[in-house]
């Protein structure tokens, strides 16, 4: 159904106008019903439906109605599988058809900035590739179902502590590098219906008005034709806001901002076009939902089941000294902490669900093996409780393994404000530790939303990261530690030593009024990794229960100019003796030496299933911006001409195969030769450097120094060959006057000359 | 003598006053024969007199006279010896008498930002109130024989690389504590006659047109009277510089730009007053040059001798098994290593001294013992000679203990270029490698300006840092070697590992055109220990032949204003069997979480000589400055009310008695209450905190959560009482309208009410 859209506004009154432009409520959007404009809903959740049943409170947070929860992006950004996260998509938007909700919020792309992030649980990752690549998928998913989607929270918005009035401070090439990064491909690609802005300023401009991001860069760079909403409460200046392109602000504001929109048009200071703008862009994603309803059933035990698969896909195997999997015949078994009871599978904030039912590992492992239990801790309070403690060493003593399930509690780790360490609770890495003095073989379970300290990682023969793994998380857990299940997730961020590890500890969460992103690109492994620092586990690193062998890597060219696309291929053999997935990773390193970057920056990935034995050949691709990066003088994505490296690898720390590939620049950048324009620079550029070269040599002749040099002539032994060679190629073109007796006429003349000569 | 300096300005034509503002040539200001204004010499060198002999050549490095090369200043602040810098001063002094020189150039005070600064040798420390203390002494010194100084180079020039054209990008904080620290205190306490601006740009403004820096901070805030000299070719535009604060341009420029000056004057574009100030300043230095010459001999061999003093108290050993002191009756010793016979022990560039005697260790050594000798590396070229290699592990293993004397060679590094990397040459990490595989008993001696690494330091039982220790430097190591004298230095700098574990080092040298001071106060030991990093050797670290206990920490009150002084004192004792010295240190560490600080800062150093058993009480005082940071809120330092430990330490890691003290603040920071003012910062200001907690309290009550939450209660799960408590915290006032309904009148209202309050 083809609708006349821009007929439809014309036919509104000013104020029915600016009454589209902010909810009706927490969750709805107003309805016009004389001109056939729907009220439509909202609902959060990028990991599930958070449906609100009751009337919508103050603060929309009343219970909603059950729904089935996947697990949260951390944990499926680990699946490097965009086929999983588009099945989770779809799924989530058959429920929203099932349940009338037109757009769901998310997903959420942030970038994992500081582990002490409060929300890091509901953001994939620390690389922005991945992210946007698992965002696409799952955009992908959800919109195939005619149901609009939100990615969030844009932008730069990578703490909770003081989140509505912080600014982030981020110099432009990390900020498009690595903060935009995240979003660009997945908008460009996935064509979300709509973006949600953050709360923060960014530079010192809220998102919710700013200009640039909602327009310059969202739309008129990458072409975004969908909605742009406040994060629920992100609005400051309405008329402000709404000129820099934010179109629906939520909630509703009562009317009030309403109002100021109308009187902000009625004295001229809001173009009536602007408003018209973005009612348009409001009322296309309300059709496009409206006009595509389908029949849909909410199953929730299918879901659910769904649920348990992605969750077992996504866990990552972090440790496995021969304990895994376990082979439940004739061994005593014992399952400690009360997350095997109660796991914790998501969490606190707006993306809270209500979930449909909790399978825990205790009772998912009833159908498999004879399991006793411990509670070990409690999860209320971090006090070391003795009896416990007590009762669940002697039951791991007397089990031939103890499987002990731990994490963070809710209170740790929320939406609303971030970690203040990286621990665990005491009372748990207690547990841990005594256990291990009295049972060898011990496998950990870990339910955070973010990476924790590892205090008894030494101690233990197992460790399996699971996340805040849904509601199925018992399910998936039991699969891979009894071997139903081979594990195949990888780590979507690094998981330091401590926290003083990591690059933003000095400057997190900023002073209260600003955080400055002073680490600039150097964010998770591209710091840890060009540190050369070690790690407790790498980006991208992970076990399974075979074995891979990587060989045979091929490029399609050794040299391709910047508008070719590089075509790698490598085969993958599972020489183990279990079917399982491998996730293998493209990295890209710049060899020019152009300008400062991170020694490797992940570029493709691609996730295969093998047989025992069975080898396939995997083919990435990599283009321009797979070598680029973003060029602030050039105003745009740059790769130098020079090598680059492409790394074949199983995690950002084990690389198997490397090709070297030159790249062929179509861009110079810009030169503007001036009295400070140095020898250096004049000779990088191809058109100056002949004209340049004579003048170098005289210039050192001037400098003094010889190769010749006695040894004990101070003189000589001052000013060396190598200083002199440097104190040329460092001096400005001024110099000229001061070292060679130039007059500033023909200084002058030389630098027009130069300028004329510059590609 | 008194003269009427304004007077003799008043007589001067324009074109004299504007000649008086740049050099006759490259190392004498002009003379005005007719108003009794005499030609005045300048020269070289921060460690030594580098005075040129002939007419000045086109750069001024010509053989310059023989004078005598005390250790450079990477080697002295190493002392921690405010009285020994005193005394190198009194003799640069009188040397500079003896030869009629007015003004001795240095000292440099540069900030260590990363290893690989090719004039760090030139410079103190990683430590600004090390560095300026330092500078301080030496100050006193020279200017004690009435000969000025010029402390450089003024300021953040940091790096070699682009630095005539490089702008160095730091925020203001960092600026004032870091890299203006190293020269306030000096030029505050000491009065140099003149300071030395640098080559580079800051914060895009060069540093010799930069009216912020050379005005405002350093005349304005300072105080300082004396005259701004150029550093040699660091001017751009004479006549914004001279308007900024520059007084004289060095070298001359032929005429050049005193003509713009004359041109400038002329057409109304300067201020006649501005030459005359610079002029006047000029003037007054001169004369109080000529008016106090003093009868003074150079005595080089005297000099040689405090030379050799001087690199004694400063070297630093660092590692010690038992080996040293070598006991040489009836032990055969090897020497290896040209640098035994040639020793380096100053660098390249400006400073570089025409010495009148060299003393290797070799020589040194006849007196005291025979030794073997092997020269085991070529200094010229870092490739391995099979037949010097071979030559010395014969000779090393034949003896009982081998002394290699390493380090890098002039190529290595020099004013005028950065190292590209942290390694000793090749060949000679070979060759130590090789030696200890013979030879279980093995010194390493390193001559050095910087920091290198020592992959081979877990291999040799001890290491003893001369770094460039100045021509007696052979004296010196042969006394500390045999146990002729003990040593007493202690590292002015970290030694870490490897480079990549630098705080600058994703940031150094920059794209060319800037570097930017990421890591902000983060240098050296600021980072490094804030990070719990692991160093090879951290800052204030150095051993003795004696040990020293620590006891009975005192301080003058446990709660002080920051307008009183604290005195801290304590007791050292000598436990060992052989006279020593200590370097006392006192770090103050934050306790009150007002802002992002180092962990620990040093405020005050002490060095104390001790008889075997012998025990005294020292004491040093702190003051506001000790507790402060800079507060570019208040544009002013500040200690914030709260809790500062005091630290007494052997080094940056060896923290031996602690106390804390309570600070009480006189300032109030400043609060503006608008729309966007958090809840939290309402609180912490005194005068609207009362004011705000009812509206807190009934905040959070809307934002829902409860204490009582029942588990399972996926609403309250969603929003835990935590959440709640830090929504509202991090809640802007504006909040107030759309989560409590609150009318925009009364928002302003409240506003109103609360800025009123403010305190």
């Amino acid at each position: 159904m083809k609708r006349d859209v821009k007929a439809i506004v014309k036919e509104m009154t000013l104020e029915e106008k600016a009454g589209m432009c902010s909810g009706k409520d927490f969750w709805h959007l107003k309805s016009v019903e004389r001109l056939g404009i729907p009220e439509v809903m909202v609902s959060d959740g990028p990991h599930g439906l958070r449906k609100q049943a009751d009337e919508a409170d103050h603060l929309g947070l009343n219970d909603s109605i059950k729904a089935v929860c996947f697990p949260t992006a951390c944990a499926t950004a680990c699946s490097f599988d965009r086929d999983l996260l588009e099945e989770m998509g779809e799924r989530l938007g058959e429920e929203c058809q099932a349940e009338n909700v037109s757009v769901i919020l998310g997903p959420a792309v942030n970038i994992k900035r500081s582990p002490l992030c409060g929300r890091n649980f509901e953001y994939f990752s620390e690389d922005p590739y991945l992210a946007s690549q698992m965002a696409a998928a799952q955009i992908k998913g959800v919109q195939s179902k005619h149901v609009g989607t939100s990615i969030k929270h844009f932008a730069a918005n990578n703490q909770e502590h003081r989140r509505m009035s912080c600014s982030s401070e981020i110099d432009e090439r990390t900020f498009r590098e690595i903060y935009l990064g995240a979003f660009e491909t997945a908008i460009k690609e996935a064509k979300p219906d709509t973006v949600m802005c953050s709360y923060n300023k960014i530079n010192g401009e809220f998102a919710s008005e700013n200009y640039r991001l909602l327009t310059e860069i969202l739309r008129d760079d990458w072409g975004f034709e969908g909605y742009v909403m406040s994060d629920w409460g992100a609005v400051n200046e309405r008329v402000k806001g709404l000129k820099a392109g934010l179109d629906l602000e939520m909630p509703g504001s009562g009317g009030c901002t309403d109002k100021e929109i109308v009187e902000a048009v009625k004295n001229g200071d809001l173009d009536e076009a602007v408003l018209n703008t973005a009612v348009e862009r409001i009322l296309n994603i309300i059709f496009k939902f409206t006009d595509n309803r389908q029949e849909a059933v909410f199953n929730r035990e299918e879901d659910h089941k769904l649920a348990a698969k992605i969750a077992a896909e996504s866990m990552v195997l972090l440790k496995n000294e021969g304990i895994l999997p376990i082979q439940p015949e004739g061994k005593k078994i014992a399952f400690i902490g009360k997350f095997a009871e109660q796991p914790r599978f998501q969490g606190g904030g707006s993306s809270h669900i209500n979930s449909f039912k909790i399978t825990g590992a205790l009772e998912a492992a009833k159908e498999i093996a004879e399991v006793t239990y411990a509670q070990g801790y409690e999860v209320k309070e971090d006090k070391v409780d003795e009896k416990l403690l007590e009762e669940a060493v002697q039951t791991a003593k007397e089990a031939d393994v103890a499987v002990i399930f731990a994490g963070l509690p809710d209170a740790f780790e929320s939406e609303g404000y971030d970690r203040t360490h990286m621990r665990m609770p005491e009372c748990q890495n207690l547990l841990i530790s005594e256990i291990a003095k009295v049972q060898k073989h011990v496998v950990v379970v870990l339910h955070n939303g973010s990476p924790v300290e590892m205090p008894w990682a030494d101690d233990v023969e197992g460790i399996l990261e699971a996340y805040l793994c849904g509601e199925a998380v018992g399910q998936a857990e039991v699969g891979l530690l009894f071997g139903q299940a081979n594990p195949c997730g990888k780590l979507a961020e690094t998981v330091p030593y401590k926290l003083s590890d990591n690059p933003s500890y000095l400057h997190f969460p900023g002073d209260g009024k600003t955080v400055e992103y002073k680490e600039g690109v150097f964010v998770g492994y591209r710091y840890y990794d060009t540190k050369e620092m070690p790690v407790r586990y790498p980006f991208g690193y992970g076990l399974s229960y075979t074995t891979f062998e990587y060989s045979d890597m091929q490029v399609s060219a050794e040299e391709i100019k910047d508008t070719e696309t590089l075509k790698v291929s490598l085969k993958i053999k599972n020489t183990g003796n279990m079917t399982g997935k491998e996730i293998v990773q493209l990295y890209v390193a710049d060899k020019t030496g152009a300008v400062s970057r991170p020694v490797k920056e992940l570029k493709n990935f691609v996730k295969v299933e093998l047989q025992p034995q069975e080898e396939k050949t995997v083919e990435m691709e990599l283009d321009k911006r797979s070598f680029a990066w973003y060029c602030t003088e050039l105003a745009d994505w740059y790769a130098a001409t020079g090598e680059y490296e492409i790394l074949a690898a199983a995690s950002s720390r084990d690389i198997r195969l490397r090709k070297t590939v030159k790249v062929i620049s179509s861009q110079n950048l810009p030169l503007s030769v001036s009295r400070n324009t140095t020898i250096s620079e004049l000779l990088e550029n191809p058109g100056t450097a002949v004209m340049i070269k004579e003048l170098a040599e005289s210039l050192v002749a001037h400098m003094g120094g010889s190769q010749e040099a006695e040894e004990g002539n101070a003189a000589a032994e001052a000013i060396t060959p190598e200083m002199s060679m440097k104190m040329m190629e460092n001096a400005p073109l001024r110099s000229m006057r001061s070292f060679m007796g130039m007059k500033e006429a023909e200084l002058d003349a030389l630098i027009q000359k130069l300028q004329d000569a510059v590609v």
